[in-house]
């Protein structure tokens, strides 16, 4: 299931939806919601980072680890170490802000683990770590034989896929949810932080969309026919 | 980007994950919620089709209608009908179903189109009737010169699981909402219904990933070589 169409376009659509994502969730924590903090008698402070670190960490630096291989013009090697590389920190910042969501509902005395965003969150932190452990192991180091490489190629991508898109869907599940809190406390329905909102989960998920649209057309000629890497799966 | 396995067991599963869908939203609706009416003075009635329908039809149906290509033994030309049908009747459900959720917001004061759910809502519905539209046109009748449909045949199935998955998405989306207005009314957190929601909501992703999954397997042998079926895209 592949696209005719170059690659390279739908990553430029990725960078500027990603920079979209990151400034109007920086409006969104700080100048609606008071910026971040981790130790405050202001738990909302301590929220603000589990929203920003979702998104720039898990979403977007997610994201761009998973179109590195069709944007970058660069060989296979460093590639592959970018890839890993970027969905390390994606992933650190997505446990980090996980923590910071458990602290302030611990700080604040809100239940944990009863919503939906937080089961499927739980389940996408897991599978997005083991994911990463068996690229690492197969694809890394110390490497599996290249019979083995080659059968878990497409399980690689598709898997990787998989987990990429649940975790667009519960960023999604997850701003509905705190503005859902926020509009039952009394914030506008119809407001400029409740649009604001709205659009910054719109903008995730288009650029979930571009992600996905990118690994499914074809990267640079150039790097076309360099075997087993997941651009020409 | 496809799995070298073949595509049976995973519809085997859709078909298991649907049927365990239709129960718990008819356990949910009725058991839980009172059932159905489209005229009533118990307006929750009303809204009770809403998930119903948007469940069996946009999702399940949908679901099937994909997933059928790679299901059924029969010739292409009669999957390519029942896809279509299938289709059809996903589509209209899924119609019905939001102008259920519009009579019960307007016969209850309260306001439309504020919130994410929604607006993910009537943009995919829209997309959804575009896809028919386009696929009946180009692939059944009139029918397209088979330049333009092998063009348009990778877009159909890749903006149609796009489309899909958003719609799955947006059914988590609505589940968590409704069930956030039920716990702000007073409803357990960790209480059967609330577990009952959930576990729906976990059972539809589960399902379209495993539509999804189908998609990209192969299916049954005697079916491959058919021509510009979506089946082998």
């Amino acid at each position: 299931m592949a696209l005719g169409v170059p690659a390279v376009p739908f990553t430029f659509v990725v960078h500027a939806l990603g920079f979209s994502g990151l400034v109007l969730v920086l409006v969104w924590t700080i100048d609606f919601r008071g910026g971040f903090a981790w130790k405050s008698t202001n738990k909302s402070l301590i929220f603000n980072i589990h929203p920003f670190l979702m998104l720039v960490g898990l979403i977007i630096i997610g994201g761009e680890a998973i179109v590195s291989y069709k944007s970058l013009p660069l060989r296979k090697d460093v590639k592959k170490l970018i890839h890993l590389v970027l969905h390390a920190i994606a992933l650190i910042l997505g446990i980090v802000g996980i923590c910071a969501a458990f602290k302030y509902h611990n700080e604040s005395a809100i239940a944990n683990l009863y919503s939906l965003h937080s089961w499927l969150g739980i389940g996408i932190i897991v599978l997005y770590g083991i994911q990463w452990i068996y690229g690492f192991v197969i694809f890394f180091y110390p490497g599996a034989p290249i019979g083995l490489r080659t059968v878990s190629l497409p399980w690689h991508v598709v898997f990787g896929i998989l987990v990429y898109v649940l975790a667009v869907g519960n960023a999604a599940l997850g701003f509905l949810e705190k503005l859902t809190f926020l509009e039952n406390s009394g914030l506008a329905k119809y407001g400029s932080e409740a649009f604001l909102v709205n659009f910054t989960a719109v903008i995730t998920v288009l650029f979930g969309a571009f992600v996905v649209l990118s690994v499914l057309s074809h990267a640079p000629v150039e790097e076309e026919d360099q075997g087993y890497s997941p651009i020409t799966v």
